[in-house]
């Protein structure tokens, strides 16, 4: 990409067999996706697996590898079903470890609720040599390891751990983004979205249609880290569709 | 697992930057897993991947053998970012064709459109050797080949897919689910969770926590192919919860 300089890349686990019965709607996908974008880190793959260890640890070991960094999110509760620390510890060859750290956030967060248990130690289990992520909302923290990131899967939960992690990872320039929508079926100007991006190099075009109030629309989406790049391809693409005599609007409808 | 016969399995791909870049939430995972389930199909396995031909093909490859049946939503509408085709006809080493039947579909729909034009045509491009899936929504069609299928990316429309491909699958017993919830940290009955399911063979129980209203609370989801041995799991769940004084409600709060 044009001046964009290196990119950087992050790949997500959502673990749970919530996700894949349908009865939870994923919503870390994109809270994770968005956060990255922040960072100028790219979210290049997701990959959702079920409570298996096994499963787990070869998604990690598949990803850790090709991207500089990845995220997990679910699985790091008290229950017999949270098992994503033995699926990282052992796709790392590693054993897993009571933290003290772990152990002694638990204990303060847990002195007014009835105190610890063998459930709630089960929250301070880490793989060996693992690092913590603060959890402000409801104790149990998350955990770094290597380029491994592992979080909550209550969406509020999650948020609160990437919150924590703001600012601690290196990234490239962000990529940039400008919408534009319209009244318009993109099969009436998908040749123009073609022609625009081949012109303005490091630019991207996503066309992106939808049917509402018994009409066809499309937003397009124009994507670079480069924002000279960006503005002048937005700039051509809607003098290309006022030419055409097409309605458009900035920030998409 | 007990008495349920031979369990089938499919995987997702979710093709689309615009889910990798957190604008789009996405809605086909919870949508092809829950009309799976109906199916007796279990979704094993989901994966979102760029709109980059080779990753789509390499996803393909990859899901393809390992479980029974491979859906794909996104990248099949008339732009030049609508390359779900191209990557499915390089994963099976097929050209890409124009299907004389999805052409006329299209000129049919579009007849009072505008007629077709090279954008719209695109849509009427297959693997070769592919039947269609019909589309009562928008004209253009999903995609069937092989053990793959191929659906739009816009939830309503893959809806329409989905319906139209209701029945057509073969699958086994249906997966079946029952919740309890209640006002209780998971925490606090983590063990007797675990063991009411290692004594209910074929079942599995999750605990899903949230915060809401201020409160802590948990649903239990407890899941079986079997209607006795999950009613019977539920039971023992139940009865274990009111020992330990926690109230619960059937169906999950």
């Amino acid at each position: 990409m044009a001046g964009a300089g290196r990119i950087w890349t992050a790949a997500l686990i959502v673990i749970g067999d919530e996700i894949l019965s349908g009865r939870t709607h994923d919503k870390n996908i994109a809270q994770v996706a968005s956060w990255l974008q922040v960072q100028g880190i790219r979210l290049s793959e997701v990959r959702v697996v079920p409570d298996v260890i096994e499963r787990i640890a070869e998604a990690v070991n598949a990803l850790r590898t090709s991207y500089d960094y990845l995220f997990t999110t679910g699985g790091i509760g008290p229950t017999h079903d949270d098992i994503s620390v033995d699926g990282v510890a052992h796709a790392l060859g590693v054993p897993v470890v009571i933290d003290p750290r772990a152990r002694e956030i638990l204990e303060a967060y847990y002195v007014t609720k009835g105190g610890m248990n063998e459930a709630r130690l089960r929250m301070a289990r880490v793989p060996e040599g693992a690092d913590l992520i603060e959890n402000r909302m409801s104790g149990a923290p998350g955990i770094r390891i290597g380029n491994i990131h592992m979080m909550a899967g209550v969406p509020a939960i999650a948020a609160q751990m990437l919150d924590a992690l703001t600012g601690t990872l290196e990234g490239g320039a962000p990529l940039l983004s400008e919408t534009v929508g319209g009244w318009i079926q993109e099969s009436q100007v998908a040749d123009l979205l073609s022609e625009v991006e081949k012109a303005h190099e490091g630019c991207q075009i996503g066309s992106y249609p939808f049917f509402r109030e018994g009409k066809t629309g499309a937003n397009f989406v124009i994507r670079s880290t480069d924002r000279d790049a960006l503005d002048s391809c937005v700039d051509t693409l809607c003098e290309g569709l006022g030419e055409r005599g097409f309605d458009w609007t900035p920030g998409g409808i």
